[in-house]
């Protein structure tokens, strides 16, 4: 693992890393939060999940998180969204290739050997940031934008027992049932409909999710037909979930929305990880 | 005046807009957040100038301030940070043309006719943001980040009474001592010595400034031999000005830095507008 950058922040320190990855066969940067706390021992960790086309970056310099993670001294992980690199199959449309992982494994070519980020996330990067870092794994929540939100709801449920609650702010809910997935899910497992397990509305509607879910959703999001928010939001009453879905009047699927709510976020994260 | 976008943004609107400026002959964008209470009446206004080679965008997306601002029901105006387009003079170096206005009227070839971004700041902007906002113009403050901060102190003491508390984060100081400012007020002015009406400190210790001050700046800053924090320190004790500087123990040039301290920064410029 290599240091690419550290800076001094809200008291703690933002780094950015970068290490050779065996589950995606490149080299992934992430960033890193580390609250003053983490000093003295191991911290909860929050997982953000970025959106298409993000890498590492953006929502490390946009949404505003760090302030809130360090008054509750929580360490916060922004992975990158796919491979990259040369070698590294990729697509012009700015939702297929590199920038569009969905957070799944793929099994078809190009995209097999190296667009395994479901295995990054769940398995690789834990193990990483836990040797390397003072995390402390039992005490883990994951939030995400967009196809990061569909991430971080996709993998509580494909990790039981992992998170102790998961949040997501404007997510694709619903791939099979819109239009951001289904050609993606063709082109990494060979059939939309091996999508299926890895649509957070039919994920959750089949195996339930045991943990305090928060989704906000912007009622302008100009791609509320892309997200799906009403099939998730059936689901989680349906099934009688410890859910909240908040349907936020005027906000789109900017970062500009994400900054808003990211306090509550944190704050939501914050009560289940010191539970 | 025409606008880009708006978003909705911690109750308010971050919007983006552009227009075709006079004082510098070419079209300058700028953002502008209004907080909800704008609709109700006019609200007081923070400027925030930017440092080199930013835009209008890079503040309103890093720093972090409009939560802050909305709190408080402050607006809050991002200016680009120069003259930009086809025509408009530039230089390959980052540090000078384009992305380097250094906030001050150029009169030399082929600076002058663009880079007039003192009267852009101090009287453009103002009247077009006047007439098109609801905007208080008796409650205005200024803010920046280096030559941003550069740009707040020395327009603070060219306009006084305008602003009624000044403020900023890793200011450039003193540019007739240190490295950033000497070529460009060789380059736009002709001679290094007229940018002595364009220096901080100077300015400062030849004139006072009868407004609140404050300084941040960190103690790892990679450009502190640039700034000249100890300049404008000495100046501001030997006047007895009501003015508090700070070294930010281990925090360096960077928006994580800006970021940490724009809460302080915005409740500081709360009590004058709201005095």
């Amino acid at each position: 693992m290599k240091m690419i950058s550290e800076n001094k922040c809200f008291g703690g320190t933002q780094g950015v890393y970068t290490h050779a990855s065996a589950a995606t066969g490149c080299d992934m940067t992430f960033g890193l939060f580390l609250p003053d706390e983490a000093r003295d021992g191991p911290v909860p960790l929050l997982w953000y999940l970025s959106g298409l086309t993000c890498t590492h970056e953006n929502a490390m310099v946009k949404a505003g998180a760090q302030g809130w993670a360090a008054e509750q001294g929580i360490a916060l992980v922004f992975p990158d969204t796919s491979p990259r690199g040369e070698g590294v199959a990729d697509d012009e449309a700015y939702d297929l290739g590199q920038g569009a992982g969905f957070y799944i494994d793929a099994t078809e070519a190009p995209w097999a050997p190296h667009f395994r980020m479901q295995s990054y996330i769940l398995d690789e990067l834990p193990q990483l940031l836990g040797a390397e870092f003072p995390i402390d794994p039992a005490r883990q929540s994951i939030t995400g934008h967009s196809m990061g939100g569909h991430g971080a709801l996709t993998l509580s449920v494909k990790a039981p027992g992992r998170f102790r609650s998961v949040s997501a702010f404007s997510p694709i809910c619903n791939p099979l049932g819109g239009e951001w997935g289904q050609k993606q899910f063709k082109a990494y497992l060979g059939d939309v409909d091996k999508g299926r397990d890895h649509d957070a509305s039919l994920l959750i509607e089949a195996n339930g999710l045991d943990i305090p879910i928060l989704i906000d959703t912007g009622t302008e999001d100009q791609f509320a037909n892309h997200l799906r928010t009403e099939a998730l939001a059936e689901v989680l009453a349906l099934r009688r979930l410890e859910a909240t879905v908040r349907l936020q009047k005027g906000y789109d699927h900017s970062y500009f929305f994400v900054s808003t709510f990211m306090e509550d976020h944190v704050s939501f994260h914050a009560e289940a990880l010191y539970a």
